[in-house]
């Protein structure tokens, strides 16, 4: 069995108002370190597979046919065996 | 300047709809190897400060007080430097 990450973000040139509006909360307070803030999605799926190349060629399809919208988003997928 | 990523997903005993429905659009292809979706935020800042330690102790605060919701959801955060 397999722990497979996906995270999903918007292309740096899409504008993030969700972003936006958090970073827009934590200035408000006086807060000055905080810089940017963009906000995406770990999507984290279980996976049987006989090896990590499988299950990534797997996640890849997934990802590329529902987690992300190919239009305005990017994604990273990691994947780890689980210990038995 | 560091990059900050904060994984925040619902607790495990939290029923989590949205996983559940994206399960299901998988299954519902004949797809198999997949068993179960945990739909979570990503959530990447920028951050400027002194140290890791100093960033990390800030992002937890921030995600203490306004990116998780200490009722039903559990955080993580990973601190990088930014190379310059």
């Amino acid at each position: 069995m397999f722990n497979v990450q996906i995270h999903v973000r918007l292309r740096p040139s899409i504008l993030d108002p969700q972003g936006k509006a958090v970073l827009q909360a934590i200035q408000s307070s006086g807060e000055e370190m905080v810089q940017e803030v963009r906000m995406g999605k770990l999507i984290e799926v279980q996976m049987k597979g006989n090896s990590v190349q499988e299950v990534e060629e797997k996640a890849k399809q997934l990802a590329d046919q529902l987690l992300a919208n190919p239009v305005m988003e990017d994604y990273e997928i990691f994947v780890k065996e689980m210990a038995l």
